[in-house]
């Protein structure tokens, strides 16, 4: 492709929107366009990267035997309504009335249809196992979209579905995708890391999340020295072992005036009722966050969680917990609701099912029987010291909603966890029978009884992908693609405008794309300077430049190796063996 | 591919809401399978043939130097509101709001959308000329979606957009695309015709259909054996040359009751007003058609349209005429609001804009100057006889509303039209300056001065060719593919429960592979019987199938055509060269 006929305009400046390198590299070097905010264009660049993500996703799929179909991005309601997604997406579902208003949706996810269709054609164990896959368009109405193609409204997936008939089926299904997922990512080329996305309470590997690792992605995750990692939503907390309280002394009310807040708190502590063998801190007080929950049947429901003071709730953890329901804020018409509490120093013997307040009441893991705690009296300006959990008060449960902070130790004993950030890139999870429950999805098994069919849900950001790698392979310069997702294999500069010179890349160009090379020809003459086409070239990033200079009089090329800088004299007649090399 | 692991069932019984051939086959040999009124899912064989024509419509535009983009399908209002398209699609456009309560569409065809990116991104005639296309999943909402992927609310097109600096550029731009739909349409294996899609006010090629001969098209159009097609909508009449009137007979108004046909009219005539050289005939009376017409802005108007008798009015030709305006019945109440016009017994005298009514009256162009009608008096059972139109009655204009029949002459002169269906399977047109000017699409021009760039537009339906071609080949036991669309290569058949022979098939099938055939190996033992799988592979259409039978122990296999269903009987070892050549 020549770049003088190339639909193409590098910008020298960042689109006003993007924050993340990827947003502002990929609008700058002209692969994608911005259509409305979430929705883009694909230029032919862009269109050409993603083809070849698509490309690696569907041989790995095939080669795990999964089969390819391709669903409508436009669906009928009734499936969805029947498993509750058309309620519980909430605002993120686009819905629309077709011209004889019935109510349809573009398909955030295909789970559903993928079911129906299944219970369409098959009917025996014998049909089974099955894994069908598509590479489609779908969308969610995001509320905050952002960073380009990274997070959009209307966005490409693979996303895959197993069918099995039984647990152990499911699992290697699972385990086979799990298996080209790994492939997937590895040939992609960004670092990632595959991370528990639940409790693990099926062997932690019911669901598993591949995330790029990235200081721009949106989701934080830990890992361990000994090879543990997960996202935030899913670390569990190691309870300590309850402890002996007999020795305790009974608790006790004291004025703690102006200490509506744990900082506040611990200085009066210290001050008002210092200990002997170490300063109060806020890791010995007990915080009772209030929130409501709305469920997805819109009744709403108060909640009270208490954490050590030295943690903060952490939003995405408490949402993983209480999903389906919503986390709205508490505020002062529910404290008015609730004369029973006071704000600022709420304390437990206000909180917990059998509580005057009726409020349901869950505790951090590491609030066992006979731990200590100063936390709220329930009177304006007082604290209640030595509250013994087990003891003096006990709550409806445990609750993961605590942060999870570098340093703490991680489930599996494989030793304190660091803090990461990750870009979601795939999603692999054992659905088990909820879908095929709702839809009843069941085949004969071998004795003549019907059972129901077990699947598994397996998705990859296919566009997202694009992004993710250009955000992992880019420098100062613009965008850096390894070899099989690159828009070219090779940038061909012609450096001058001697007739010589000009005639000798032409000649180039020719034998570069007889041998098979796909390539970029910046052929551009007039008022375009060699600093200007490199430039572009480093932008555009394509791994390797050609550039036909002055050299070529004396039979010499310059070859750049875009990711590493290096630059080498190649003679003519070795060209094509030193780019095959 | 495996039989015995492809996801298929084919069935054996038509789908209910089936019509035409392809809906019926398509849908029994598991090609595709419905999810609402218009709407499919493809399955593996079916998305199979779909990439192929997907190449195959690449390939050709690729080869014209057309590059291509993708465009998002779920589109902002206010690019359509500029270009009125927003309301003039009226319900065929779905349309839907955000979260937000932006209003936005899915796209039916993208002019815009290309329009504002040429705009974005170019600025200069150096940038021309330009071509660009997408392959992408495109809504419509039909009244009446029918006939399975053959008219589909989601379907897939090719569209793509020329921008030239001028009139010529266009010119060649469209010449360019032409030339690439008749590779396409050669390629796709179908009979078809390019017929003229407008009135030929720009030389005739303005705008052109590309048309899958079909029985079951829902497009008639018309050919010449000299050469002309047109679509209906663009046939033009042929007006005859003015007749001198100084010999005939005033008018004269006629008793002619119960006479509110033609036919009636005519039976009539012939018996109370004998002519002497030849009967009257149906063509010699003026039939007065009332119409209302609904234009884009909800504004309605009465039109009454006058052919000839033995004629009727063709709603598409009308529609066509009078577009964007709809055209709806005139009913009884619009009667009672128009008392000057006496039903059944309409004429020219109440019509015309000059007329008491004011309504507008076009006239067929057969009504030329000193033609005599027979014609409505205005007087409840009575006509008018001699009406010389250009005497006594002028119309405000000419419509070509009156049907076209076979035998009706060319516009062209080359001889009489005979009348056939197809099926729209492309279409290209010089739109002009339309969508630049609302848009403000211009570049500098060599002189450094602002130009209106000028546009082409061109469509493939690239899923209704999967349909189309179904349609065209297929015999009563199924669907018989050309080779460069089938899913597969070659369909093995394994045809007996023998070891020896079913190690041979599985032999057979490794070698076929490993020679790069892509083959369907229909391994399925048990009770599937070597009947039901000839029946099937007759089904599913795969040109050649390979036989592994009996005669295996002799080295022989039975290949057979799917097209003549000729059998050979081919030793293993020729086997490959066989089907090489």
């Amino acid at each position: 492709m020549r770049m003088s006929r190339l639909f193409l305009r590098t910008l020298r400046d960042d689109p006003a929107d993007a924050e993340v390198p990827s947003h502002k590299l990929l609008v700058r070097a002209g692969y994608v366009r911005r259509v409305a905010p979430g929705i883009y264009s694909w230029l032919p660049l862009g269109l050409k990267v993603l083809a070849n993500v698509e490309r690696i996703v569907r041989e790995e799929m095939d080669a795990i035997g999964a089969q390819e179909v391709r669903f409508p991005s436009l669906l009928p309601r009734e499936p969805y309504e029947a498993s509750n997604r058309w309620t519980e997406y909430g605002p993120n579902l686009f819905r629309l009335a077709d011209r004889k208003g019935n109510d349809m949706l573009l398909g955030p996810t295909h789970e559903e249809m993928f079911t129906l269709l299944v219970k369409d054609l098959y009917s025996s164990y014998k049909d089974l196992p099955l894994s069908l896959y598509q590479i489609q368009t779908k969308y969610r109405d995001e509320a905050r979209p952002r960073a380009g193609i990274l997070r959009g409204r209307e966005f490409i997936m693979k996303d895959s579905y197993s069918f099995d008939i039984d647990d152990a089926g499911l699992e290697e299904s699972y385990r086979a995708h799990r298996a080209a997922y790994v492939r997937i990512f590895d040939r992609l080329g960004f670092e990632y890391a595959i991370v528990h996305a639940d409790s693990g309470a099926m062997g932690g590997s019911a669901s598993e999340e591949f995330l790029a690792v990235s200081p721009t992605g949106e989701d934080t995750f830990v890992r361990s020295p000994g090879g543990y990692a997960a996202n935030v939503e899913a670390v569990t907390t190691i309870a300590p072992d309850p402890l002996p309280y007999d020795d305790a002394p009974a608790a006790h009310a004291e004025q703690t005036p102006d200490t509506p807040t744990i900082e506040t708190l611990v200085a009066h502590l210290n001050e008002a009722f210092p200990r002997d063998d170490r300063p109060w801190e806020a890791a010995d007080t007990l915080k009772n966050v209030l929130v409501m929950l709305r469920h997805p049947d819109g009744t709403r429901e108060p909640l009270a969680i208490g954490v050590p003071g030295d943690r903060e709730v952490d939003a995405k953890r408490l949402e993983a917990q209480v999903s389906p329901a919503e986390v709205e804020p508490f505020g002062e018409a529910e404290f008015a609701a609730h004369p029973g509490l006071v704000k600022g120093y709420i304390g437990p013997a206000a909180l917990g099912t059998e509580s005057d307040t009726g409020i349901r009441y869950l505790t951090d893991p590491r609030v066992v029987t006979g731990t200590r705690w100063v936390t709220g009296a329930n009177i304006q300006g007082s604290h209640v010291i030595d509250l013994v959990a087990g003891r003096d008060f006990t709550s409806d449960g445990t609750i993961e909603a605590a942060e999870v902070r570098a340093g703490d130790p991680a489930p599996d004993g494989s030793g304190p966890l660091e803090l990461a950030r990750g870009i979601e890139m795939g999603h692999i999870f054992q659905l088990g029978r909820k879908y095929a429950e709702v839809l009843d999805l069941k085949v004969l098994d071998e004795n003549g009884k019907l059972v129901t069919v077990t699947m598994g849900s397996y998705g990859v950001g296919v566009s997202r992908a694009v992004a993710a790698v250009a955000e992992y392979a880019h420098d100062d310069a613009g965008l850096v693609w390894p070899k099989e997702l690159a828009p070219f294999d090779v940038h061909l500069i012609v450096a001058g405008k001697d007739e010589t010179v000009v005639a000798g890349a032409e000649q180039v160009y020719d034998d570069l794309i007889g041998e098979g090379f796909d390539v970029l020809f910046d052929d551009r003459l007039g008022k375009v300077s060699p600093g200007v086409k490199f430039k572009d070239a480093e932008l555009i990033g394509v791994p390797t430049i050609v550039v036909v200079g002055k050299g070529f009089v004396d039979g010499v090329v310059e070859v750049k190796d875009r990711a590493t800088g290096e630059r080498t004299d190649v003679p003519l007649a070795d060209l094509i063996a030193h780019l095959r090399g």
